[in-house]
């Protein structure tokens, strides 16, 4: 099995694209990516992409983005795990550069929704709940989180309150990053009183739907060294599942999928939890960065809310999170997510995150979720 | 890399399954190949599925079927490269398996689409067309085939009697497999007569949707051995593109991605088209059986047809293709139909095709594609 590292990122601004297409998004992050790692060709593309059929009505965007960014023949293909289609596309990159089928290997992660009636969009998206068992009866993303987040605070005795470091850290680190979609920051005190959601879930809780695509380039460890000035090594690359539903869950508040890859991660790179200086979790709700926290082992059960409350997961703290913004603040393009962590801890890892840099970054863990931690793909990226 | 070999095959009989859901069926495809490899656990499950989010409103499948056959937080997710999906499952599972990063890998393709009105489904199914130049004029896949179809006629002077060949192998071959969605015999001469889908593509040219899944099961080929009576070596498997849409081919009558994919996967097995003893191709059209059996080296330009009017294509010819059925009688679940090939081509070289088994056969190729050509993959079998 052969090491893989990283050497090359791009990533366009999320946000509300109306002027630009599924696959112009897609080619601005690709050409950026191969621009950076100084390449003009690929062996293959991997797209992570969750709604394009029922958002866009395009699927097959493999071949679609590989001929529209000039790549034309070369090996491509879509893998979707819902909002963890991104993890699922460097999950795939990664294991076809291991394998030595591939020699570089492009993975683009790409969105795009906004220009979509939001109600037809909750629609789109609600394909990757169980349509036989949730959608069925009603149920959104948002209303299954309300659930989540209900349960948590009455099990572990806390209000909405406790949430609200991360809000304020996600928008803090937004604020300084060009490519976020928000750049405004939260006032302590205004989280509780932003309008609801789906109770208890409010508009601080909730990261938004974004357009917006982001790119990177795998190849083997051992050519990297002579192709870029600073290659990120991939250390660790796991996936796992859980239930679809919530309700098949035996333990509604352990995130099964994200604790089983996270820790398989951390057995292939050697390290354990202590060793990340940064983790770029999948914030789509404040309820999931708590309960990432908890799963991954870095807060016991029900205190993953205090790593926020203390500061902890500041750019300063002992465990930076979101660290441009995540999910939260640079915006959720549900497919490209995956691929933003791996964006922005390649420019943690390189020093290059400007004021959003982690002071002695190495080690830097990525999770993306799918659903509400139904779909998990981890990876430890290190220099 | 290590070598790969697939240890397990199950699928479900294709047609109209109105008493089953998409989960059942890829269950009841999961349940026979891990019988049939005497497993009761896996690493790692890809799913080949096209349409579930449009068809079916499912996404997320890796969870969801993971989870419903009981394999529960394993590693799974979903590709897509609309009718090759199955072949770009297989590709992920054997990458998976080679690279050493997973030990026992589960490739199930399940499509479910037959339930729903047959307007719907095609609109449905277009998503896989591009959406901003073909599909917003109106053309379907069987409409650009009917392009296809027609200019090859033109080009090579031939009229639509030409193609009856494929179908009447076909059907011949569908006819002894019981799994199969049509067992009708076509009779010489009828072919020509048969209702026009999209002038000049007919009733018999053309395959029918339908409802099914099937499953194969990844090892390296080191623990093959101690595991299965008869392993059945992966020695090629490549990937290529071409342009989504027909009016960007520079040359319209040549499958690139068909092409390009055969003879990557050709090199890396060590053989050659003639070392093929039997050939599950891509014949979701007639015209594409004839060109792409020239694209992978099996006839001239312009003469693939010929192969199909001389009878060399039938179970005791030089070139037996869709030995079970192919899409045309077999039926096309979309995103399984990649892996029925593979469960097929497994079958002929265990000796245990039965009433459709090809002598002596030892080499098998297979070929899925995505809408006409877009996106290939390719993999050779042999024992």
């Amino acid at each position: 099995m052969r090491d893989v590292a990283i050497i090359g990122v791009g990533q366009t601004v999320v946000g509300e694209h109306w002027d630009s297409s599924l696959r112009m998004l897609a080619t601005e992050a690709v050409y950026l990516a191969m621009e950076d790692a100084g390449l003009e060709q690929v062996d293959a593309l991997y797209v992570g992409n969750a709604y394009g059929g029922t958002v866009s009505s395009q699927t097959q965007l493999g071949a679609l983005i590989a001929d529209y960014a000039g790549l034309n023949t070369i090996e491509a293909y879509t893998t979707e795990a819902a909002e963890a289609s991104g993890g699922a596309a460097l999950r795939t990159a990664y294991l076809a550069v291991a394998s030595g089928a591939v020699e570089t290997a492009l993975v683009v992660g790409v969105e795009k929704s906004t220009d979509m009636l939001a109600s037809a969009r909750v629609q789109a998206r609600n394909v990757s709940l169980d349509a036989d068992y949730e959608t069925a009866h009603g149920a959104t993303l948002t209303a299954l989180a309300a659930l989540l987040m209900r349960r948590y605070m009455h099990e572990y005795s806390i209000d909405l309150n406790a949430f609200e470091g991360f809000s304020i850290n996600a928008h803090a680190n937004g604020g300084t990053n060009e490519k976020a979609m928000f750049h405004n920051s939260i006032k302590p005190g205004r989280f509780a009183k932003a309008p609801m959601v789906s109770d208890p879930v409010n508009l601080f809780d909730s990261a938004p739907d974004g357009d917006g695509a982001a790119a990177v380039i795998l190849t083997s460890l051992n050519r990297s060294a002579d192709m870029v000035p600073q290659p990120v090594r991939i250390t660790g690359s796991a996936a796992a599942t859980d239930t679809l539903t919530l309700h098949d869950r035996s333990d509604l508040l352990y995130l099964k999928a994200a604790n089983i890859s996270a820790h398989k991660a951390y057995a292939r790179a050697g390290i354990q939890a202590s060793d990340v200086d940064l983790f770029e979790l999948h914030d789509a709700f404040t309820v999931l960065s708590a309960m990432t926290l908890e799963a991954t082992g870095f807060a016991e059960r029900g205190e993953g809310w205090k790593l926020a409350q203390s500061g902890a997961i500041g750019l300063g703290g002992s465990l930076p999170i979101s660290t441009f913004g995540g999910l939260k603040a640079r915006g959720n393009p549900a497919g490209a997510s995956g691929v933003y962590q791996a964006v922005e801890a390649c420019l943690q890892l390189r020093g290059k995150a400007g004021k959003n840099q982690v002071a002695n970054a190495k080690t830097a863990l990525i999770q993306n979720l799918g659903g509400l931690g139904s779909s998990a793909f981890t990876h430890i990226l290190q220099v």
